[in-house]
């Protein structure tokens, strides 16, 4: 029987930090099923209060961030006359930064959602992703910083949404059959252009895949045959090598990955 | 003067948990100045010996999630022979899901982006939402989970774009002003519907930055006036009421907070 591993994360704001936490813990565990269960902007008693009774049904480990120390309290002590295990893991780091600085922090809940300069990049970038999307809207492209291209169905358009996430303006390009390369991208010294690339038989079941999402017939067409497919991939190297752009083979890469290859590149430029 | 708080966040994975768990420390100190350095995909001495010469440069704290004993060792090892603060902040909890689960950890660096059924549900979405975005693709919107429904500009596409990222079909409906409402709209009982709402003073002030992005006179335009701007979210407001919408102000809240707030009205549902 497989064990599972319920975890209850509770945060005084989005919950996003402790998500990310909570699958990375669950990620180091093979043949454990994981359950997360999510409660954000818990920032009164009485918002916490309603959380207890989904604890107690469904017992687990509980992980938070919560900065009141009054609400932090009343939970620990929750957990403990429960006998839940509690683990408000931001503490160690908040004191050491205490310790380091000689700052008191200031406990206030919600503080890296500031509506700041660096929001409103991260929104910046991700509408100009958006519409430098696909190539689309060649002619203010020269705003990216940087540009990936490929083949229809390599992650571009996922992977720029997430670099545009971390407030960075990125475009990508499509690659097609028989269509010669857009000026810019032959003629730009300044822009990071990265490749991305995949395997013919990953590239096939992916569009397959994609086709019988849009109710199309994945066996009419050479946009899933594996001949035509090759050539494109063979093709599409050729160029990249051609043009000397640095190249990632997204074939058993998540989007966070490629991403984190594609940042490193950019740091070693 | 302004103290400085940097921290070098190095990860064996994309720094993903790092940045967040980061950002959140430096959230709660006012007047620090923040500097993160993000070190991904460190999953071997040599990666490892790189990155000595970058803290060394620029001292600081050292977070870190590696998973690799021998590695993490290392790096223990040059922080407490440059006496630099170091916090493997992961540990205690992968130690307390040991004891909780009696489950050994596997220690495989980058666990949690596998490419499994949860990560394609999440790349499935986020195509969802694109073709969903801004009105389109309206005959197959019955798939979505939830639906936004604003006028133009109050953080529609960058909230379901989050939503996506978390495995969530969002799509968004433009209201725009005198135009009917799209009748699966009027007519559906199983979506869940949300309105989003700001303040003429906010919208305008969103417009114009727009307009001036996109090349355009600020001045020149109902899209900008102040006037027209409050009939339209009047106008706007008297439907929401009328459909029975739950409504959500984003105007002091970022997206990630529209999101939480979007998601407790759905587990309350």
């Amino acid at each position: 029987m497989t064990k599972k591993l319920v975890i209850h994360l509770i945060s005084d704001s989005t919950g996003e930090t402790l998500r990310s936490v909570g699958a990375a813990a669950a990620a180091q565990f093979e043949n454990l099923a994981y359950e997360e269960n999510v409660y954000p902007l818990i920032r009164s008693k009485k918002n916490l209060e309603r959380v207890y009774d989904k604890i107690l049904e469904n017992p687990g480990i509980v992980l938070c961030t919560i900065v009141d120390d009054e609400i932090s309290k009343m939970l620990e002590e929750f957990c403990s006359r429960n006998k839940i295990s509690y683990m408000p893991f931001m503490n160690n780091i908040v004191s050491l930064i205490e310790t380091e600085t000689k700052t008191k922090a200031t406990k206030k809940p919600g503080g890296q959602h500031q509506l700041n300069d660096e929001y409103f990049k991260r929104i910046e970038a991700l509408n100009f992703t958006l519409e430098h999307d696909d190539g689309q809207n060649t002619d203010t492209i020269s705003g990216a910083e940087i540009i990936l291209v490929g083949v229809s169905r390599t992650s571009k358009t996922p992977t720029c949404i997430y670099l545009a996430n971390q407030g960075i303006k990125a475009a990508n390009i499509p690659l097609v059959p028989e269509q010669e390369l857009p000026n810019f991208l032959t003629t730009s010294n300044d822009m990071l252009i990265v490749a991305l690339i995949t395997t013919p038989q990953n590239l096939v079941e992916v569009r397959k895949k994609r086709a019988i999402e849009l109710g199309l017939d994945p066996k009419k067409d050479d946009y899933t045959n594996i001949n035509t497919v090759t050539k494109e991939i063979d093709d599409a190297k050729r160029i990249f090598n051609k043009m000397g752009w640095p190249t990632i083979d997204t074939t058993r890469r998540s989007v966070e990955e490629t991403a984190a290859a594609i940042m490193n590149i950019r740091a070693q430029k």
